[in-house]
């Protein structure tokens, strides 16, 4: 395990995209959100991606700079093209603009397709909670990258089509990041390189059989998450299918290509708290729920009720402090990937 | 068991409405919600609500006419206070509001306060997705009926919560509608009168305890429904107090109230899916998507993969062929209620 520190896993960051040619700005945005992860807990959408990233922009899969298209502009609403820009900046602007919409009209959207990976849902919907606003985002995979079954199926047709919302509350605003699937697809993964065995009822192998091995998610030929919830989470990603694929016309995923890819369509909505009514007003009666919330006794064999973001929250606070660790399999690969740009790699512990 | 043809139930709850003076159109728009509910399986938001309404409505807890006051209407969003006027109708009403706004905006939303019961939401999921518009609606308790525990919680704090959602698929929508809890809490009052028993981890006892007897829901004192998905179902139950409790301050469940109140406030966004694109090639590609999933092999011991909606638009054509069955229990309290009104009931087999 490698444990490093915030503000030097940043800087590693920004010098691999900038050493092969990523507008700095783009650069920043996306070290920034990754990092961001990384501190939340939120491994799998952290840092460990960098190799896959800078492996899609070296063969030209990922752009190095801003390839946004406005393909529609309409009062609330906006349907973008990112021309695989690199999602974790072109969703932070389409964030921005779909607040900058909602401040105009009460609510905005924005739906885009043919994004770069955008990485953790959850730092867009805590974007729009610190800008005043409740946000809500949605991502799905862009034609491939089926890894979850419909409910009640036997093979993925699916991907793990998170949703995440955004309220302010003042102070650390609430944010829920859920992926419609039992776990998130990186979380598995982790597993993977960490050697862990999943619950039951999480996996199918590739013939459809339950299994708890986290590489027969992967294969080939691949296995199948299954939903949360059964026919609920299978409903929600339904809704991601619909809001983050059709209604941009990137499409969804089908069995034609077998690569986990990196390509998201989302979409995110803003809704302005002040349009509706005072919002401190609101805020002060979210954190009182919040607070309400978390004062509710604890069943037996649970230490205390937490909030949507509360260990998020203080596993931030512990990850600035003492570093951010990352495990030796995912280290190996950042440290690879830096050597062969030539890219000092900081000291770690 | 009474078996009922839909048409005779319809006309059955209008005279039900109209002896106690209801509004003719709010009669006839509520009696087709709940007879829609019972066609589609979903009894519990169906017909055996009436006596509760009737007696609302004679207590003067619910309004007889519309008394819906507009607090608020900026551009693409708009605020309401129902004043109790009946949820069927204010909410049917508020759909449409956010369809007009969708229209001219790209994206509408409207949130109420202090409404009567809106029943069920995927109807105004399918208002939406019927009229081109992909829908969403929330709903929650405003201040009391604390039914479901928080995420580790050891007591009620939230109601069931639910989120809906539409998609025109140019035949019969994609709806989903969905409890945050993991059953919805009509579903269980079903059960009791039924006379069933509950799967394990749904429901803990007044003392924070599993059991699997519906009847612990109630009490008194109550117990707690436990969330689908653990955290998941907790964070998607926080989002609906968000939207429809905290935005409209209707406020949100507290303790201070040991009733199963009728009264909602509800959150409905619309988007119009011409301003992104044309709906007919949207329409095409959501039935594919439908289509692909039904096609998908199924899981050992699954007969066949369904489509969000599909189970519901199977059942409504059963029951609109065979006539609704409504359990004696239901049957028998809207028949005591019908006499003490003097309303003559209908043949039933």
């Amino acid at each position: 395990m490698a444990i490093i520190h915030a503000e030097h896993l940043k800087s590693l960051v920004v010098k691999l995209f900038e050493t092969v040619d990523v507008d700095p700005v783009i650069a920043r945005r996306a070290a920034d959100h990754l990092v961001e992860a990384n501190l939340a807990g939120v491994d799998s959408h952290g840092v460990m991606r960098m190799p896959d990233y800078i492996e899609q922009i070296l063969v030209g899969g990922l752009a190095r700079t801003d390839k946004i298209e406005v393909l529609r502009d309409f009062a609330a609403v906006a349907l973008w093209d990112g021309h695989l820009t690199i999602g974790q900046y072109m969703a932070w602007l389409a964030t921005e603009k779909a607040i900058e919409k909602a401040a105009a009209f009460g609510i905005g959207m924005v739906s885009a397709r043919h994004s770069g990976h955008i990485g953790r849902l959850g730092e867009y919907a805590a974007q729009m909670a610190n800008a005043g606003y409740i946000g809500y985002v949605t991502a799905n995979l862009q034609g491939f990258g089926q890894r979850v079954a419909p409910f009640g199926g036997k093979y993925a047709r699916l991907g793990t089509n998170p949703h995440a919302w955004g309220v302010p509350t003042g102070g650390v605003p609430m944010v829920i990041d859920m992926s419609t699937s039992v776990s998130a697809e990186g979380r598995i993964r982790v597993k993977m390189r960490r050697g862990e065995t999943l619950p039951q009822n999480w996996l199918l192998d590739n013939q459809g059989n339950p299994t708890t091995n986290p590489a027969d998610l992967y294969g080939p030929p691949h296995g199948a998450l299954l939903t949360t919830g059964g026919h609920k989470g299978y409903g929600l990603s339904l809704v991601a299918e619909a809001l983050a694929g059709l209604l941009n016309g990137g499409g969804y995923p089908r069995n034609t290509k077998d690569v986990l890819s990196l390509e998201n369509g989302f979409a995110v909505i803003a809704i302005h708290i002040d349009a509706f009514g005072p919002l401190d007003e609101f805020q002060t009666k979210a954190a009182e729920l919040m607070n309400y919330m978390k004062a509710t006794p604890p069943a037996d064999g649970v230490a205390e009720v937490m909030y949507p973001n509360e260990p998020e929250t203080r596993e931030r606070a512990r990850r600035l402090a003492n570093g951010i660790p990352i495990e030796d399999e995912s280290w190996n690969l950042i440290v690879a990937t830096a050597n062969k740009l030539n890219i000092p790699v900081p000291e770690v512990q």
